[in-house]
């Protein structure tokens, strides 16, 4: 992607989650990434499909910010605990995205448009965590108790509940991560070992 | 409470799960539960303590809803059940109560003063949680697998994580309900025999 539109898109999420979805005003977003209102409505055509994008956008950095702090060598055990577990913690980039998110979601009852986009973000994320445990069964030789990917559906919601509860300050970090290590070993037993790179909650 | 204050609180309800929080105007709201503006400064003083009155109402009439809705000789478990999953349900109180919840949480992040309020509403859904699973541990003589504080707190994230999900179309109220009595039988095991009353997802 042109460096153009993703400075656009940062921006947008940056001003989402700092004033909120229906705050967001196009005029204001062209001054915040320093471009032209034109240069805007010229690459995303009208504010719905600048939400849609911006939803893409914040979605795929997630993935990445949990994607870089795994090492190459890690078991499939280790890549969920990143996956999930790094989504709650102290970094200004998270914190932003995890509020953009939340934001959009909370939005989406008022915005229609963002639904579909929304379902398919949330599906790409409960199919790679899927993916993940049955990966995990395999390397572990564990019978599959139940469907992987209700295993996936109740992690990722329960990280999207913990997560605005961190934001909105109702529970600190360690506690949202130990509880959320908690429910992978209630899902899929507590593995062989400590883990390789990840500190476990205790 | 006298029903003028109840109406008040009820057409802030309505409004918020409409509108969202950041919409909500003081005059509009007088407007809407038909009372005059004086009346309202007069009950509930300034725009932050109506919130968070709102956010009580909110927090006690899903209690209440859930709660009707129990027989009265229900054992611990299936008391559970109910409070949970009836968390997720086609009712037009039911959205507007969940609506109106998760735009406050989501608000959090711009109004601080709601932040202790929604911890506090937070913490006693919580012990109310933690103390039915004592109760299941208790009259079905299980063992205490893990704090029933911490599986308390994983349960209602996951119900606010699936409920978000659910009111922007993301899961089916089905798909939701099935993943979270999954959860309870993670948690407690699967209990003794099919519910009283509760119409088990299979």
């Amino acid at each position: 992607m042109p460096s153009r539109q993703v400075a656009i898109l940062e921006a947008a999420a940056r001003l989402i989650a700092r004033r909120g979805v229906r705050g967001l005003r196009m005029e204001e977003l062209a001054a915040e990434a320093g471009v032209s209102a034109g240069l805007l409505y010229y690459h995303f055509t009208d504010r719905a499909t600048l939400l849609q994008r911006t939803l893409e956008f914040i979605s795929e950095r997630a993935g990445a910010y949990t994607e870089c702090r795994i090492p190459d060598d890690s078991s499939s055990r280790s890549r969920l605990e990143h996956k999930l577990l790094l989504e709650v913690q102290d970094d200004a980039v998270v914190i932003e995205n995890s509020a953009a998110w939340g934001e959009l979601r909370a939005s989406a009852l008022f915005e229609p448009e963002l639904r579909e986009i929304l379902r398919h973000s949330t599906t790409e994320w409960n199919d790679e965590v899927a993916e993940l445990i049955d990966a995990i069964r395999e390397e572990e030789g564990l019978a599959a108790v139940g469907g992987s990917a209700d295993a996936a559906a109740r992690l990722t919601a329960l990280v999207e509940g913990l997560s605005q509860r961190w934001l909105s300050q109702s529970i600190d970090v360690a506690d949202a991560q130990r509880l959320l290590h908690a429910a992978i070993v209630l899902e899929l037993g507590s593995g062989a070992t400590a883990a390789d790179g990840m500190p476990r909650p205790s």
